[in-house]
């Protein structure tokens, strides 16, 4: 998202000292864009522009620079300064920078924010990564079930300037539990009648999760149910914070990222692609393409025990990288279907069968489509002999079932050990399908060819 | 999402014809939650239940019934109940559902609808699937740059019941023009100055997108600037509707379910897995195979244009797999981080020298790790001459260069050329890596082997 349109001019206010301009620039535009106009300038120079505007404004455009800025700004900049920063971002937000920030720069931090605001970054901070608590800001709107709607109308206009979002009131009773939720828009409808309780308008069917439940679970509900925001809840059912729609659609992007790094059998990354050192992205790979060389030498060890037939038919080698192939093709086609069925939940474990079913009907047909190509392929080729030009046709039929099938049941067998689905990567199917291929292929030779060509295991 | 627990209960009441606790399941859950209770049901039955309730009501959890569910109902159920229905709907809902349903049901459901809303469906219906105004709803409340926060509230209150969001109010000028947006919050927070203008509260740095934007980069921009809606202009900056929140989550998690299944060559289902029936997913899994085969029967080429010197070094065919896979798997792995990033926007095409710069690092440190335990390996084999086990090792280093390069690049030549990068399937870099790896490895054993081993060809 460069702009490098406006840079030059920012410097140059930068260097004239000209802060009424710079203070304009800040507040001119929607907050996401301004810092996409300041993106290219350096974190120093970054800082010296926000310095020209106020703080609210300040924390908006904040929120919406580079990670790596941010981090650059906080580490180097004035302690004092960004303590009055830190204090008024987002809770969620600024918890998120202060676990990526050098340890003591976070200690010298610390002592510079308010007691209260301390104290929430230290409980927000206590969850673990990737769950709902992590997620969540301590900053929402919360009310008395015995309330008017006057009342939370006063209530909202009151606290509209500080929150994160004023779209839902939640109603809690004295012990702070849960007990409902308004909307804005039922208030704002029920203007006409000022007296009515709150309890008497709110929903009590409220959809939340806990704070321990995983973010992806929290993505799904908050989808199905096209909410706006989720409340977070303990076991006692105590509210302890919402998340909202613009995380949740930043984990629904990150879990659909770290699906698609998995079917490419790789470890999700934590950083962006070119902020990863390639030595990281080495170590990332490596461990994944080692288990599948392991899994390739299964199939030279399988080649191995057959010398013998293919000393004799030299053709039958050529139509090895062919035959392996497509089963992997298939396996890979069958595992993407069935992991991204699950990830959307449109397939379930129960539904086993009728994948299984589904498959080999398709596996038979693809197989049988394939099979005839080859069939044409293969007397084109002038060493091939054509009455056993049937060898190649027949494996391609078994390895593409076989591929499709073991593509289809591995992530559902994955699924129900409690693993992620997509940790059987497209390749690590093929790899498998390798190996079944070689052999498969081995055996139609000998059948078709008869005894007179033996295995030398 | 089934949830069979009630099923038995409900048909109970609908066989006693027990309206009122039909009625009374029909609101004491989360819409969302009673169409899930009512999973299980036939199309009619479920009807039936929603006819116990009134029709906001209806509306709202017919709104969450599956799409199939909702196709059966509106096609046979009586039309006149079902155009009452519809009238009500969201209207970017109700073009879905029309767009998929029997022209000849639509053909006698519209002179049902009144003819407000049957111009608006037809006015939505016109524009193209997956662009912005394909996605786009016509419920938003807009109101007159001049009007005061008091007489904005007094609007929002009349329009409240029947929008699909009040979070945002739109700022037009009397020609329809979008001059800017004020947030319910702001307005809330305003209260105490009910007679400011609501032109001077606005902002008027409004994100728009045009009515022709494709889906992907409307979902991008609700994400990068954190937006619960956003509105849809034509040429002229008029003011054509609005997408909300959660439409925007369901572009994100179909975009990337699209991208999953390029990345595994399959073109993106329309339905979900289990109701696309076997014969056309094999229709849209062939022609991908169909393709990869031919790219094999290449590799099957260059094999036998080197069929001497694999009759005089048999334990050369041994490694075919390995060598082939090696590449294969790296480049699906840099082609998975490529394409992620791209769909990202973390990787631009100008970063195209940083991106080969990286891949050529990494493929040879992968490719150094591999090439050594593949020495390791055969050794083992007892037909390999330690002399001549220098070629696989020497081999795999090149080949998984290759194979990073290759992955790496296409995609971002595929970007270039318009296309969708995602098409430059993981199966398809390892088809290509197929090829190039017996070409590396046969030519690879001719330099090390020396001249005694000429190829036929």
């Amino acid at each position: 998202m460069t702009n490098p349109l406006f840079l030059p001019e920012l410097r140059e206010m930068l260097a004239e000292q000209d802060h009424q301009q710079l203070g304009e620039f800040c507040t001119a535009l929607h907050p996401a864009r301004t810092a996409e106009f300041m993106d290219g300038l350096t974190a120093d120079e970054t800082w010296q522009v926000l310095q020209a505007t106020d703080l609210a404004t300040r924390v908006r455009i904040f929120g919406f620079l580079d990670r790596e800025v941010q981090k650059a700004i906080v580490e180097t900049s004035n302690r004092v300064e960004i303590g009055r920063l830190v204090a008024e971002m987002p809770p969620d937000d600024r918890v998120d920078l202060l676990n990526q920030t050098e340890p003591d720069v976070v200690a010298e931090l610390l002592p510079l924010i308010p007691a209260d605001e301390r104290r929430d970054i230290q409980r927000l901070g206590a969850h673990p990564e990737e769950t709902a608590g992590a997620l969540m800001t301590t900053e929402y709107a919360k009310i008395g079930e015995r309330k008017t709607v006057r009342e939370a109308l006063t209530e909202l206009q009151r606290q509209a300037e500080e929150l994160e979002t004023i779209y839902y009131l939640y109603v809690v009773d004295d012990q702070g539990h849960l007990r409902g939720v308004v909307s804005a828009r039922q208030l704002v409808s029920s203007l006409g009648r000022p007296d009515t309780a709150v309890g008497t308008l709110m929903e009590s069917d409220v959809v939340s999760v806990r704070a321990s439940d995983d973010q992806e679970s929290v993505a799904q509900q908050v989808a199905d149910y096209d909410l706006l925001a989720i409340p977070v809840v303990d076991k006692e059912h105590h509210l302890l914070g919402i998340i909202t729609h613009d995380d949740v659609i930043d984990v629904v992007r990150e879990e659909a990222a770290e699906d698609a790094y998995r079917l490419g059998a790789i470890e999700p990354l934590e950083e962006e692609y070119l902020q990863t050192h390639w030595f990281k992205l080495t170590c990332n790979r490596a461990p994944w393409l080692i288990f599948l060389m392991l899994a390739a030498l299964l199939t030279a060890a399988a080649l191995e025990h057959n010398t013998l037939q293919m000393q004799k038919i030299t053709w039958l080698v050529f139509f090895i990288p062919l035959v392996i192939s497509s089963g992997g093709n298939a396996g890979s086609q069958s595992a993407t279907l069935i992991i991204t069925a699950l990830a959307r939940g449109n397939v379930q474990l129960r539904d086993w069968w009728a994948v299984v079913r589904r498959e080999i009907m398709m596996g038979l047909s693809l197989g049988v489509a394939l099979a005839l190509i080859s069939c044409v392929a293969t007397i084109l080729f002038p060493e091939v002999d054509a009455e056993a030009a049937l060898i190649v046709p027949c494996t391609v039929i078994l390895v593409v079932v076989f591929g499709t099938l073991i593509g289809s049941m591995l992530p559902l067998i994955f699924r129900r050990l409690g693993l992620d689905p997509a940790l059987m990567s497209t390749p690590f199917v093929a790899g498998i399908a390798d190996i079944a291929g070689v052999v498969i292929y081995m055996r139609v030779a000998q059948v078709v060819l008869g005894a007179g060509f033996v295995s030398n295991g």
